[in-house]
């Protein structure tokens, strides 16, 4: 396999720079190849702005999906856009590293989707038409492939159960894994999550090391999150509501776009 | 009343710049004293990073709460977080305004969270104890204050409702007006929300500035979203799980976290 990590976090010597370690060298081991963007490293510009479109005249209006699908179109996106890209497009696998702060991902990182998921890319993909809703959601230029969050949370792993007080971690990340990931057509993998993370000690370390190395090793056979395709014949067409016969009576939120009609999160609250 | 909007676009002729106007100038004319922090304007550096923290020597490890903890606790913050939080002081509302990119804001105005809910002054607040949990949703710092979003979405409204294939913009709004303001305190109100922003004219922007206008006339009046207060007993404590008689058998996701028990979302899906 042929793996992207992008890491987010400001400090090497941190818990995520060590499991970005650990994650790396047992992929490595593996026998994948193995590529990271490391978005403090390298400096990364979080802001879409005027410099993102070179080709944009100077009294011109930025209109920033416009300007998005233009420069990818005209191949005038500046280079880091690009090199990010390329690496997309040369993975098969992309894991996004970061510590959860405020409940989604730092700004850097998000600065890396708002500037490199560009129109034409990641969004803005296919027809529209009685039939089809552009190619989003399990299709896209990146179907195929597959995608996953490795997090880590200061909270405690009760906070964001499903009747926890931040709201079930799977529903915090949702925007994120369905909306980000699943949108431009990954597979995504669940996220591996660590918590209470400002209370680790060396045994703490390796009991979860050891648990990345795992997911690390089942990284090819995991089985993704069942999100509808959109485009399956499950959403009513323009209305892209879920058909009234599927989903379940009691299902609501993020769950209806389960294939199983949220029949696991449902039994996940039960266990709880 | 005095209203702090924080603006989050990169184009001042954009919808979204007058929208702003729009906003601005109705509260001035109900004699309302209003501030905005322009981010684009203003060039607001994004990533918590090292120089937020001069007080850090040279080769001490960057831990980012800890490092705002001290911060924030012996006044070392940098100059445009001291400004922000004193903007957040001297302001009884805060209105967040930007474009819904990648079903969240975007990544500058994530870094305005991120830098200025400085730890001490948005989390990391209050007592720890058998009959509290800190001081953090719905209470805390910002207590007593208002807060709401002003969003604007490229996509159809449809494609955001209860059973939309985005998931329903109260839920992906939820890491944000529960997760960010509700959490150091503030009363959240529902969010201003406008849709197909790309196909406007003029008399479609004429109904949207009235629509906002309106709004803006009840900015002081107008119920909040019924998030559950955590230390009200509705959660139990450590584990802040929702108390099993509460949140109705039906309840799923984050409307267990509405004081109806999400009767309200539940009615929302009925009739959509």
């Amino acid at each position: 396999m042929k793996v992207l990590l992008v890491f987010a976090h400001p400090e090497p010597r941190s818990l995520n720079g060590a499991l970005r370690d650990v994650a790396v060298r047992e992929l490595e081991a593996q026998g994948h190849e193995v590529r990271v963007t490391d978005l403090y490293a390298d400096g990364w510009k979080s802001e879409v702005d005027r410099a993102d479109f070179p080709s944009l005249t100077r009294d011109e209006r930025l209109v920033p999906a416009a300007a998005s699908k233009k420069a990818f179109e005209t191949d005038t996106q500046t280079q880091d856009v690009k090199a990010e890209i390329e690496k997309l497009l040369w993975a098969d696998t992309l894991i996004l590293q970061f510590p959860l702060w405020w409940f989604t991902m730092p700004a850097i990182l998000k600065g890396w989707v708002d500037r490199v998921f560009a129109y034409g890319f990641a969004y803005g993909v296919g027809e529209h038409s009685e039939r089809r809703w552009g190619d989003r959601y399990g299709e896209g230029t990146l179907a195929g492939k597959r995608a996953m969050l490795i997090v880590t949370a200061g909270g405690w792993e009760e906070h964001y159960a499903a009747r926890g007080v931040n709201g079930p971690i799977d529903d915090l990340l949702f925007p994120i894994n369905h909306g980000i990931l699943y949108y431009p057509g990954y597979d995504v993998l669940p996220p591996f999550v660590v918590y209470r993370v400002d209370r680790f000690d060396e045994s703490g370390f390796e009991s979860v090391a050891e648990r990345l190395r795992e997911r690390m090793r089942t990284l090819a056979t995991i089985a993704p999150i069942p999100y509808r395709r959109q485009n399956g014949g499950d959403y009513l067409i323009p209305s892209m509501a879920l058909r009234p016969d599927l989903g379940g009576a009691d299902t609501q939120g993020f769950a209806l776009h389960l294939e199983d009609g949220g029949a696991e999160a449902s039994r996940k609250t039960k266990i709880a």
